[in-house]
């Protein structure tokens, strides 16, 4: 295409309302603009990066054996409440009612639906295996949509959903996807890690998450420095530090008038957050949850949540609920006493002597608190890993980074073909439900994690596979025939090849072009200028510095070299 | 593909759900299935042929100079507030609040969006002229879905919108997509004829419809007998029957108890309807208008609109309000002494004589009435052509079909521009509005339009272009080994030629796999059968009744040939 004819909409300022450089890329290339918060629309530009990601998804999809579908965004409340989650999804569900009044919800994913259709569809093993997967508008109401595309409220999501009469089948499946994402993410250029990522009340090691390391990701990523382990800290194990045995000393009520958080009172007490034990109350559904970790170590939400066999609503308990809980204002909080639902221990807890805790009085703690002889609950890991401690796999040091997840491959199980009643009949002429697996990949947020990874201060530097444009032919002063004529000849004999050229015939200084060029991070520069009369162009790659100076009629073999350096074909 | 992988769902039955063929033989061959009324879900099939659709549809907007685009669904209601559509869409407008409590829409069409994002790109007149397309989901709420995706509720709908600096410049963007259409209809094998439309409050001849002929077509299309000319009733200009001029009678009032319909006062003053002027009453946004046509005749909703300069609500009178303009019960209203805000007179009725009307007081009407004698009005064309009529070109008969909007094309002018400020520096420096077009193509509805018009008794008949597989290999005997082998090579070679081939190596009988080929509509059929041993398959066309017998090495060039015959190449 000519530029000329083109929507050109690069912008030389950062866009104030962007923070990290994907989103302040997108704008400035011109790829994207905003509707509304987390609402954006795609710019010519932009529009063809994410056709040529999904492009590189379905390709590999297809060669896995899934099967493309597309289902409605708009789902009817009926099948969200046979599933259980049309209450359970809360505040980041988009509903909305027709003109009858009926419930709907714009899907925030679509594992009723096609649930559903597999209910509908499949009546026999013998149609088993199956892997129908879509391309398609998603929609959660984020509380805080933010950074761009990468945290938006409407977004394109590749979601698949698995349907085997067995385990053994769904490991198949799931291994199938697995091979396949990490298939998609190279050839996008993209260094997305795969993770061990928590399955809720499945268990099991049946989710893995794929993770670009981002400074501004929602997601803790343990990585050991010596094997390849790698978790989300959802789902990676602590290990207990084993206090040196002490001596039991005799229980002890201190009065600590002013001295309620962990920091006051290693002040008051002049000693370690070591010594102490706190015990945080939550409001899980309705229930008084209680857990009790080291004073300088952080409850996983996540442990404690699957331990209690799945939580919708998980909330620190209010006021009332602690003085309920502990007769005591919040701070004071502590395991000897206490009314609750469930009073959860952590494992390094059991291993501690002659601690301290709350009294459940106001103004009071107790020293020399010991598990077992002062009280019991239930024991478990319900701790964040911290940095430093071992690896499960090899005992080394892990370290922790901060990433966003790309992709996510899940096993449900029976989780909704149960639910949904949706079975078929096996060889013995049973009826059983479906094994499913659930397998997604954010489309919009991987190409903001690829801008993430392939930019420099002068733009984004897309690779090749996924670029909006292979080449630009840029002539240097459009007012000579010459130039022009030689940019022409390029322009035309290269789109003759296949290759997704571009020519920079607007009627704008060289600098401008050149600029536009590298902020839009298109692979490949001919610049046709005053070399033509020694039969030369220029020819540079956006991921490296150096211009050379190539003859004319070596451009097509040049670029020809490009696309097999980079394993494509044209 | 091999179909032993693939999710089959053809049906023998005829699900009663569907009234039409497209919607029947949708259902039955497995290529789309329903999530809720006028919501559905596609299934791999139609899927396919969606997409196969969409391409014809890209490529043609590309060689136009269309530049792709993704706009998202959700709109902000700010954006239809400053057009004045918010309010003025009514029910068909799905409307949803966020978390915030912000009022969204899920777009019924993106005028506004479009609109918006030219004033905010396009500063100067270098930049026009200037075509942005998408191929994007619509969303609206109406009243009666039905027929499948003839009409639904949540449709794929290829949306352009073009940019100019004058009429001249739209003339030529609106020609451009008028050629884009034809061909776009073409290469899908739809025969759509291209009608005039009614341009609102616009005028002129600025508006096109695709329409293909349909029983249950929501619109009625003229047609001319002799010449080429065709249009919207809407649209379509009606010519007055000029009756012979009668001596005025005078003026009499008659009691007609139990007459109020054209029907019943046909019966009592034993005469012909077209002795009749009938005034009817319509609530146009809270107005009162009355409309007089003679008693054969329909009142065209469009036409009365475009005189009052464009309507939003548009609706009979209710009895109080009849009686407030009459001072009658329903059926009594006449022109003279009404009490309304604009008393419209089809022209007609100024060249009949001594006629019948409403006296404006229960059981009673006029005779021997004359326009100007007794009453005036504003004067027009306010009735739909029928039948018979004469040709507004050629003078000839015309006719009237019922018919479907593939397409419409639509010269907007400066009606968004100017609401929403949407303007650009001319070359004088001055800012002026954007001179827009908007063009349609209704991809679902196409998808059903064309299996309208391509089936048989047995099943779909896909023109080449959008079938969802070219050709079906099908072993007779899944067990014969040779068969099998046979069958596997010429699935291998088509599929390395680029032929999109599926076999059917499924363990059913052989009708069974030809009724699916069938039904499914796949344009070419190749049988492995007993014939092998002579070195020979069964080639058939789904178009032709005729099947042939081949040598296994010819296969590959008849398959050509017929990609060749169809100008399509592989």
């Amino acid at each position: 295409m000519k530029m000329s004819n083109m929507l050109i909409s690069t912008l030389r300022e950062v866009p104030a309302e962007a923070e990290i450089e994907s989103h302040k890329l997108m704008l400035r290339a011109g790829m994207m603009r905003k509707m509304a918060a987390g609402v954006y629309n795609y710019m010519p530009l932009g529009l063809k990066v994410l056709k040529n990601i999904e492009d590189v998804v379905r390709e590999e999809m297809n060669a896995a054996g899934a099967q493309e579908f597309l289902a409605s965004a708009m789902i009817p409340a009926e099948l969200w409440q046979e599933s259980g989650r049309w209450d359970a999804y809360g505040a980041e569900m988009f509903r909305l009612k027709d003109r009858n009044q009926r419930d709907f919800c714009l899907g925030p994913t679509h594992e009723e639906v096609f649930t559903d259709i597999a209910r509908n569809e499949i009546k026999s093993y013998k149609q088993l295996p199956l892997n129908l997967y879509q391309i398609q508008t998603k929609y959660r109401d984020e509380r805080r949509p933010r950074f761009g595309i990468m945290r938006s409220r409407e977004f394109i999501m590749k979601d698949a959903y698995s349907f085997d009469k067995d385990e053994a089948g769904l490991d198949v499946s799931f291994n199938k996807m697995h091979a396949a994402y990490v298939s998609i993410f190279n050839r996008c250029g993209l260094d997305a890690k795969c993770v061990e990522a928590d399955s809720g009340a499945i268990g099991g090691s049946n989710s893995a998450e794929f993770m670009v390391k981002s400074e501004v990701g929602e997601d803790d990523i343990v990585f050991c420095t010596a094997c390849d382990y790698a978790a989300n800290i959802e789902k990676a194990p602590s290990t207990p530090d084993m206090g040196e045995k002490e001596e039991l000393k005799e229980l002890r009520k201190t009065e600590t008038p002013n001295a309620r958080t962990i920091e006051e009172l290693v002040n008051f007490f002049n000693c370690s957050k070591k010594n102490f034990a706190k015990t945080l109350l939550f409001n899980v559904d309705g229930k008084v949850i209680a857990v009790m970790v080291r004073g300088d170590r952080e409850v996983n939400e996540t442990k404690v949540s699957n331990v209690l066999g799945g939580a919708v609503e998980f909330e620190m308990a209010d006021e009332e609920m602690v003085r309920k809980a502990t007769g005591a204002a919040i701070g004071f909080a502590g395991p000897i006493g206490i009314k609750v639902d469930e009073l959860l221990v952590d494992t390094e807890v059991v291993n501690m002597y002659n601690f301290i805790v709350g009294a459940n009085e106001t103004g009071y703690h107790f020293e020399n608190v010991n598990y077992g002889r002062d009280f019991e609950g239930k024991v478990g890991d319900y701790r964040n890993i911290t940095i430093g401690e071992k690896c499960p796999h090899c005992g080394e040091e892990i370290t922790i980074s901060r990433g966003t997840e790309v992709g996510h491959i899940f096993k449900l199980g029976t989780k909704y073909s149960e639910s949904m009643n949706a079975n078929f009949i096996d060889e013995d002429g049973k009826s059983r439900p479906f094994m499913m697996g659930c397998y997604g990949i954010g489309i919009t947020r991987t190409m903001a994690s690829i801008i993430e990874q392939h930019h420099d201060d002068n733009g984004i530097v897309w690779p090749l596979s996924v670029a909006p444009y292979h080449v630009t032919v840029i002539p240097v002063n459009i007012k000579d025939e010459n130039q022009m004529k030689i940019a022409e000849e390029i322009y035309g004999k290269l789109k003759k090849m296949g290759v997704d050229v571009i020519m920079d015939d607007r009627n704008e200084r060289a600098g401008v072009k050149f600029k536009d060029a590298d902020l839009m991070g298109v692979p490949m520069r001919i610049t046709v200028g005053k070399k033509i009369v020694d039969g030369e162009v220029e020819f540079k790659l956006r991921n490296e510095a150096d211009t050379e100076v190539i003859a004319i009629e070596t451009v097509a073999s040049r670029v020809e070299e490009i696309f097999a350096k980079n394993n494509l074909s044209l």
